[in-house]
């Protein structure tokens, strides 16, 4: 079954009160169409989003870190008692050292968070799979937040990601992120291999939330 | 009237239930004494906190950004709209670039988020007094979570860093921290010219939290 | 008398042998017209020019570092060792934390290196004045690299900057730059208070590097 | 034919005249062995060892930049025309971003520098020797600097590390080091499969640099 991810980034459209109106409507949308849907949310927003609404809650972003003298840092341990069911991380707006997300995923599976580990290229994304994490989302940063998806623009590298990974740990998931906008770029995405789609912007400045929702989840079923 | 802030870091006694129990007392011990009490926690406990208690609540970290494509940074805005009062800013464990320092501020101010930056010694104190925080807590780093307390070991920087201070931008509180664990330390740090206290295991690793934070509260009064 | 500092950056046109050349031509017209002549260069290229010049040279960035275990960090006392009179800090292109910009102006107060710290505003120029460089170098981020100079596009926040630097610290001098192009930019510069400019492509990506540079030195005489 | 690579660090004992002349009294026992040698010095070092000496010298590290306007950040451009042979990146003491890794992997590449990327552990190791380095440098954090050599504290993890490359990358070599002090561990490490060793304090903090650096020579020969 696909699964369709949805970064709210520190879009005014996307936190606080803004963050479970998007939730509740993703909610709905996925029960209606049998879909997967997961919200990736501001840290302060993952205990309030988690608790009124059904579908799988993200955190931008963790660091690497365990219980400890770490003022200011998210620690997964918080992000997990809030209610998340995971993380996003190295996210082409937030990079990491490739050591703290080895460590970062280490934690998460020891805590039982899920992780999606963001990739520019193939190269990378073939070398975080060798970290474990449960999902890799190629998203090359040029199209990040553009009008073209990346499943136009550059399918070779989400062909070429699914085929590099599937050899290397097959049971990494990959996704894959950057334009996504419509249906028909999701379909692309399936048919390229992925289990399927980080969209932002595409979803969360839409006017019209919901259609964008049921179009995307309509093509990914 | 002084002020008590306990930083909870991402120490595991100070994390989601733990960090809603730790208000609690604080907010107990607050309205017995009649201080104010103010708790500075993991970004993901900020609702929850405000929502259960009436202690101010303080965010560990923000980011210098405003609403838009920032994945995974601590957004001032949905800090604010998660119910905190403020947060502390260019902790020790995690230093800010001087024009974040400087962002940060502004949007906190615009928002109505009120700041407490850190420093390490007079001259940064001097120089983020120049960037107009409500506070700035003065915490030599190598007396962080030791032993002996800042207003002993180096009462003559807090001394300095509240008349550096008067002079450059009188607006401006000042708190020390340090290895501040008891009664006498707060009634010191009031007695070189503080109005309050920032401090972190002395409260949230102490056995009898409650016993700590009212002989705190007596000296501060 | 006024200062001309030349920021090669990683331009191609000033590293390597081309600092070397482009160092020779700011000698040539420096001692034509009596004026101070600084580059500032890749690290890497600090030994060659001072070697091969007579004009000050400057390394683009030292990190906060005294001698020992600092793989790949610029150690200043290497650049100091490699020949160089000072050297730049907290450029737009690589802010530094305020800790470590304090305690790099302290390393090089004790080794004798001189220091131009970088500032974006009125406020930030303020708060590093408070940390004792040799000089502030004003530079609105959005100017840098683009056509039209701060001087024309943004005089009060050169004329701010210059005012409140001698209020709070008057033994700091106040350089400034962006889009600086032209003898006029330069003149200007100096009759809004500061020492000089800090240039970069104006000088360095120009066809003819000798003639701009004449041009300059006339206008700061 | 092995290898010892010496990193100076920011050590006085291997900056500036000092890094010539461990660099001379490398070569000399690299010729009487015929082992190859390699120093790995500050940016500011690399000309002057180079011009000295006729073995290998390695910048610590390099910037993931292209030529442009990067103040301040090591270019792999400048590092290549000083007569770098190559460079050190994401040691322990300065970790990088992976896509920083995977771009600076490809500049250094494309221009003729070798690359020795630094790993904590075998995951890592094996994500890194994905992105195509010429050596992979396993260093466990906990043991460097120190008495106990990675050789017999952690004699899997390099044993590990090597089967892992070879079957991911086998053009990769693998390098070792953490504690490394003598003929012993170098020996050792060849033993378990690398193809030499990575050594800092061992050396160039030795009293007889020579004498180890001898002993050394006979082990790996």
């Amino acid at each position: 079954m696909g699964i369709i991810v949805v970064n709210t980034k520190a879009y005014k459209e996307g936190m606080g009160k803004n963050a479970v109106k998007l939730a509740k409507i993703m909610e709905k949308v996925g029960n209606e169409y049998g879909i997967n849907m997961a919200i990736a949310v501001q840290p302060t927003d993952v205990a309030i989003v988690a608790k009124n609404t059904s579908i799988d809650v993200f955190c931008q972003h963790i660091d690497a870190i365990d219980y400890g003298s770490y003022t200011g840092w998210i620690s997964p341990y918080a992000v997990k008692e809030a209610g998340a069911k995971g993380s996003l991380i190295n996210h082409s707006e937030h990079r990491m050292k490739i050591e703290d997300i080895s460590k970062a995923i280490k934690i998460a599976k020891k805590i039982g968070l899920e992780i999606i580990a963001c990739a520019s290229n193939v190269d990378v994304t073939k070398a975080i799979a060798c970290l474990n994490p449960d999902y890799v989302a190629v998203e090359p940063p040029e199209l990040i937040g553009g009008d073209i998806s990346v499943t136009k623009a550059k399918p070779s590298i989400v062909k070429n990601a699914v085929s590099t990974v599937k050899k290397i740990n097959s049971e990494v998931k990959v996704l894959c992120g950057a334009g996504i906008k419509s249906g028909e770029d999701v379909a692309k995405a399936i048919e390229l291999g992925t289990v399927g789609v980080l969209v932002a912007s595409g979803v969360v400045k839409a006017k019209n939330k919901e259609k964008v929702l049921e179009e995307m989840a309509k093509a990914i079923k």
